[in-house]
């Protein structure tokens, strides 16, 4: 496994760096799946009470939809990323694993916000862990770029940098907001769904 | 990454395009096993009751049943649409996100059904998620076809497209059905396994 | 898609198989995985009272421990067959998911079994579930054989064929013992893990 | 099926070869996903108390934080053991399973420390799982070298069999601890992350 490039540097080749995306690939798909587990009804109930249980679920079917589309928007932003890595090392694994955490941790984050969604505390959980999941992502990226292991253009870079850095700042914003008012709590969480790409596309 | 196609198209390779299908299967199977946690018995039963309390699943039972089927089904509609997908972009990727959540509502809504069986909440939710699923996957289909996405021929196309059509409004007049006779509730999501094959090959 | 051979045979190329087999294999590891969920103790008992409770926990992790197992070489016996496949139409399909949602109610059965070990209904639920993953593997051997889709020999497909029945034989012939010696239940089910490649090399 | 090379060995080929790692991938990325489940807070708490309960999960987090870095530790050893692996049989496989099937324990064992970190029983569960892991490991590993499946060098094996015998006998020394100081328990499994890198790369 020895190369000739400087200790610790492509340590794996093709089939191990497949392995470590099709991990992470799969535990992108466990976590969206298990948002599932966030909906739920009493066993039990007589017949009116079943329609008044499950409109009961909509604080929980939304907090389903944002989560879905948090993750699924995560995942694609963590593939463009590896797209673009030619290298990994043990920091990089790391540090994916790190950001892993912060996305395994979403389902709960979700069902606390389904169940409490008016209320501040798990407002302040919610927008901390999104606003983690991003800064462990831009901590993975610029690591990984000053070690070399990416190819990533410097536009591209700094516009990711500058991005990822800004969300992160709405979510940590609104974590203030949410002691003032926790009813708006989860929406900042849409902000990720701005593309830069036609702004990249002007240039 | 840049190639001579215009702006969002075949952004991917083959390898990116790989990882798509592969995240799809991931949500695929484990939503297909998390039907399992629709079954389930009380703990601290005597002898005799266990024997009842198994009895009481069989409705759990025939919803585990049915639904398994009804995601397999998907599974293969699903592959054989993406086995023609030539290209894709953001927004086909968002719409399978999209079509992926609703697959992902399903252990919950079987879940309900089991429970719930003979009753028009539980049958209208059913039948709602299902038409859904087949709805999205019409539209993923329409909107990747109209954006040369796919190579999918004239007449496969517009068999494709009725039959959605066609699935999705029994699945959607089930539901004022439903209200006058519940109990016949989850079975026109047996229409889904009506194969088209046999007319095709008549051609 | 269309090829020379006749229709519905090998139907999808190399790639579509490696799906059915990835579909598959997610859903054993899925399946395997969910077992753990049979094993749990109840929040807020006292120092003492723990001991107790992971002592409990027993005939559940007996239950896990050979559940693990079973499913595990269910897994095994899979990978074989299918590495003999050489085209699959859509009845294989269809029967490999059928085969696969016995599979997927291995953790419910084996949840039974741990809650109830020495009740008769849990050893009859648990053998049933094991009979029928042997037999509808069985019924896809020898159908996916007759129709010219596997390439294994005659002498194999005997032995499988035989060694299938036996199997399947001992668990439901372990059913009446369940009436009368209950304790004995999940025992039969070591019989899977009696290798025939000894016979095998003798030849 | 049948080789030229000695009985059992190398009975796959690459293909299957990578079915059985990505089966292991899967029930890894399966088991560290799982661990969320082992938070959770109560349903219908008043605002105040949300926040205490929020607080309460402290425990339960900081067990699903050193868990979910265990088992990606393990996943990284398992990964560098393959990847040294050039031949297998059906006992390197049974071994496997049963490394894997103590890794689909830790989630189990790790909601029990969560849920009763200061406690005796439950940091003895915790070290025993986490040592039969290290030494099922260790001994795939001797044994699959012994049996001449693995290319690793001498160095390498020697070093990995210290490192994992001293890792186990930390665990299983921890468990004495346990009985004396059970609130330092957990602690002992952060030895886990010692990279022997530093040492070879003196060599």
């Amino acid at each position: 496994m020895a190369r000739d490039e400087p200790a610790q540097r492509r340590e794996g080749n093709e089939i191990e760096f497949g392995r470590i995306v099709a991990f992470s690939d799969g535990v992108f798909a466990i976590a969206i799946t298990l948002l599932v587990l966030g909906l739920g009804i009493p066993k039990g109930l007589a017949g009116g009470e079943l329609t008044d249980a499950l409109f009961d679920q909509w604080d929980n079917l939304l907090a389903f939809a944002i989560s879905f589309a948090v993750i699924g928007r995560f995942w694609v932003v963590h593939h463009r990323f590896f797209a673009e890595v030619d290298a990994f090392d043990g920091r990089l694994l790391g540090l994916n694993l790190l950001y892993l955490a912060w996305i395994v941790l979403i389902p709960f984050s979700s069902e606390v916000l389904g169940e409490y969604g008016g209320e501040t505390p798990s407002v302040v959980l919610y927008s901390v862990n999104l606003a983690a999941v991003v800064l462990v992502g831009l901590w993975m990226g610029v690591d990984a770029r000053r070690r070399g292991l990416t190819s990533i253009d410097d536009e591209t870079h700094r516009e990711t940098r500058i991005r990822s850095t800004y969300i992160a700042g709405v979510f940590l914003l609104s974590v203030p907001l949410a002691f003032l008012a926790p009813r708006a709590g989860p929406y900042p969480s849409l902000l990720l769904f701005l593309d830069p790409s036609p702004r990249l596309a002007r240039r």
